[in-house]
């Protein structure tokens, strides 16, 4: 039916990307000068322990990629060791390609400097092909993964360099340039990969069990938990703290506004465990790229009432009418979860921009929006007349946007091709969305388990 | 069996209170000071990050909210959904309650001033009703459950003032004013909806299946682990890092006790899940109140004992006893993690605060028992006679305890008697303990599963 | 079959040993001078924060040994309440006893100061047992384990203590006093128990079901995700950063290597979960010694690639090969995950140490190799030539080591012999891997389920 021969050539593949790696950090890679000894006769002591500052929000993060994706995605019944374990595999690639390739836009002396930053990077450049994977979640061969992962971060990356340092758009947590592209492009592949229209029927393996149902509510839970020290994590100074309690009540009005809408539009009034599963997050991606503005306590909650709101409509309307008319399949619905909820982020960023004012944001307004004191990090004036003002930044708030999904699509679409029009195997129809074609399954238990 | 009807006329209440919370939050919360983007011409630039010290802290406790408490309560065969989700919903409706209950008694020219200090204490006002919620698990709908989430938190945030600020008794780690208070609010609320006295046998639902067990075996061990930040997050200075020994060693002393408890007293002389799940945390809760006292590690150890095996006791003992006897269920048996051991704590911060003297405490005597100084929290003369003595403190610790209780207890009566004559419906008996009259629950899996 | 009288001696013993903590707790132990109250007049404010600035890291701990070590062991199909509680119960009860150990070997007239550092090294002391546990999983009784735990904990405390104090090896992570003293530990106490050779073959509980493989990925993740605070919480300085990255990366490489190697070597090239689960982890484990040496980014991902290779080959390989020709049961593999790790990262510090210079470590030389520089700790002149040469610290490097194995493998002998021939119950083969014998368990489910 398969053949071994295509998977060992594939994990020779990966093993030859992992030796490549090794070249690169041996060639490119030095620790910064804060992870250096300091000279015997330097005086300034303490300020190792001020650069890791933001360690514990690292390893919030690194739960949200590793326990919060992969655990979120073992609700198929059937797919568990893969949406654990190639969440591990994919994660543990991506962050090494990411150190590499974000730091290639940053070096200095032909170097790429190495702290504590670039792996928060790394890890935050992770979660962009994991939501893509959740497109696609159990009709993609583990190589197939490891050649999206490998194309997406190297798009991202230079997506995100446009739209921070060229266009100069805030996205303090990110709901632009990794959710957005992430869905986006994941949703490219899938339209690429599509089934034949005779084949389109939701296999009897794309659904939950009761105990799958429950594994994934563990990746749920973590990541509404930790969601503050994902979006807070970059941002500067008292932003950090509104980025905090903004993605708080985002997330808490987002998910009281889930258990609602569920009941009110599923079948007999049940809640529905998809909804509570994803959208209760919705909250969390529609405040990123606003996390760190002045929204009040009111806006946060607003905010996540309408992403609740819309997660929850995405999921019972949208996406069966994707899956029936466009033969588009979300396994996970990252639609709602990632893609809508950032549309919604970007334009409440136009909004807020449109509104920002010195006196308002008084100092922070040269970390926030750069470009509206003449200025992208350098010495300014902050009163001057050199930046943009303020209805200019709401519309590059949206130009960023509309060139992410530019970006997002196309490369998804060209990866897509790739995928589907090259060597690689494809999965066929009855190979979904199970774990034994790429795992030793245990036999079937003996009865009295 | 049940109405649709009645389901969405309590899910749109839900959405009313969401939107009340939203314009509550819009007309009265504003960010503090801290939280705001300094003058630019201001100079103290460091402090921001100060203010958010206790952000590693606040993580710990949401991950105890969220994933301790709702695992915790997944032992149920059938009740997965619901103990995970009612917790999230639960605790994401608390929260904004909580910020503004709790707001609304420290107001300063009629604006709740917001920052991470609210959240930290939103997170820990809701413990209370889930504590609760253990007592009634299986046995309420969730519109039961907002209800009484709503009065209950009202009263446990006047319930604290009085407790704190009025008496002005110590309580570090909330044992009185929150484990207490939610336990015996639980109780009375399930005595007043207990059943029948013909339909008093357990039902075959409530129980444990292997894999339920090992779900809540994540929320135990949570809990466990992050039992000291929970304690010790608002503990000041010197008293922060006795918290999280005393804490620490009381869990790993009542750990042990529980498991050789449960072997002496069980059938067989086997180990019971239950007892592991929850008594060994009864040593979180009874040194709860005197975590941040000069214990000494003895002390700390010795508390771990005595609540590990009351624990036990009552589970084994007390539990079954007053279900057949007072027609009272206690489906986790919030009784014998939290109320018991709470009343332990109260009774030992009497004796701890009945020795303590000026020469123990030094410059921690203001912050620990401010009474004691003749101050609450103004400028004094430490040695001055104003303030109580050690006596009369040790009397005002059980004066507080009394307190809460009839608090706690007058108030689950009312709060029972609204749930159970008023309009609510109830819950039948072959209702009770399963997911599926709110769920969607997968169908019944087929064989080779 | 086994008598109740038995066990409940073994527990009223553990009560017993509970009791003696206390007492010893009560003569021996006092809080540290930064956990107690300030005098009234002192003046520098400020410190007691700093005092507990690890606690983050130490939490982070707190969930491997807990959460990680615990679930990591739920893979087989009937023994996860075991896994899962005895770890607890065997963490709680190590925790205590380390504090006492270590601490009775740096006494300060007559007492054991008492502060975060010390639960920070129980913690990591509570890893020895559990690491030996797991080559003894479903083997053993609790009271067995118990023993076990008072004998290994002392031993690895004088090995500790000899291994840094006295031969002045560096070990930053602990692979070599924690990781290859548990692993050989366990073995030879394994070696100690095995079967009568017409027993030999494996048990039909002594594998995994799809839903406890799940459960087991919860602990390998959280192992995994906090592995660089375990590595790091030692580290001084700037050698902290650099031991978060170098884990960071070694455990990346290691992961993606699994993968491939899993894929190469197992039937069908289909991918092993007991690989997935233990082999992604041994780069944390290969680069413990190391993790704060200057290795570079590449130096740190060629550990990870070679753990990784080992440990899959070892699973492969050398266990089963270990199982038939030595009788010698692993179940979790724990020589494949700890042991040859281990002795990789021996040999890398060899490596490491052999090429240090004052040059490249300035005025880290001191925290990393002190003897070195011609001291353990007091003044020294650091270019003086006191110190040992880096070829000498080198050679020290891999006595370390070898003493290490020797304590560990003598002492795992001789208590294997206290447990096998004197008077403790020893399970018999058809009570192996299954919870029924020790813990009460829900009667066989009914059908719907």
């Amino acid at each position: 039916m398969h053949s071994p021969t295509a998977k060992v050539s594939g994990f020779v593949v990966l093993m030859i990307v992992q030796i490549i790696f090794l070249v690169l950090f041996w060639l490119f890679v030095r620790y910064e000068k804060t992870a250096l000894p300091r000279a015997i006769d330097a005086e300034d002591a303490g300020s190792a322990n001020e650069h890791v500052s933001k360690y514990p929000q690292f390893q919030d993060i690194q739960v949200m990629i590793f326990i919060g994706f992969g655990f979120l995605m073992t609700f198929l019944r059937k797919y568990g060791y893969s949406a654990t374990g190639f969440t591990l595999f994919m994660a543990a690639l991506v962050v090494q390609w990411a150190v590499l390739m974000k730091g290639f836009l940053h070096m200095e002396g032909g170097k790429i400097s190495l702290s504590l930053e670039n792996i928060i990077d790394a890890d935050i450049a992770a979660a962009v092909p994991l939501i893509s994977m959740g497109a696609l979640l159990g009709r993609t061969t583990p190589i197939q993964l490891l050649c999206m992962s490998i194309f997406e971060v190297a798009l991202f990356a230079a997506n995100e360099y446009l739209a921070l340092h060229v266009f100069s758009i805030c996205d303090c947590g990110g709901s632009i340039t990794v959710h957005a592209f992430g869905a986006y492009f994941g949703l490219a592949v899938a339209l690429m990969l599509r089934p034949a229209s005779d084949q389109n029927e939701a296999g009897k393996l794309e659904g939950a069990s009761y105990t799958s149902d429950i594994f994934a509510m563990i990746g749920t839970t973590f990541l509404w938990v930790y969601w503050p020290s994902f979006n807070s994590v970059l941002a500067e100074g008292a932003g950090g703290e509104r980025a905090i309690l903004n993605t708080f009540l985002s997330l808490a009005a987002a998910t009281v506004t889930t258990f609602v809408v569920s009941a009110l539009v599923s079948h007999e009034n049940k809640l529905d465990m998809v909804h509570v599963q994803n959208s209760t997050l919705a909250g969390g991606v529609a405040v990123g790229t606003v996390c760190n503005l002045l929204l009040g306590a009111h806006g946060a909650v607003l905010i996540g009432i309408i992403a609740g709101t819309v997660s929850v409509l995405g999921y019972r309307y949208l996406t069966p009418w994707m899956t029936s008319n466009l033969r588009l399949h979300d396994t996970c619905g990252v639609h709602n979860l990632h893609g809508m909820p950032a549309l919604i982020s970007a334009i409440a960023s136009a909004i807020y921009a449109s509104m920002a004012t010195v006196g308002d944001y008084q100092s922070e307004l040269q970390d926030i929006f750069p470009a509206m004191v003449g200025t992208n990090g350098t010495e300014t004036k902050i009163l001057g007349g050199l930046g943009r003002n303020a209805t200019s930044q709401a519309g590059y708030q949206l130009f960023g946007i509309a060139v992410t999904l530019l970006i997002a699509i196309g490369g998804g679409i060209l990866t897509g091709a790739v995928l589907k029009y090259t060597n690689f195997r494809n999965l066929k129809k009855d190979e979904h969305h199970q774990d034994e074609h790429y795992w030793e399954v245990p036999a079937v238990e003996n009865k009295e388990e």
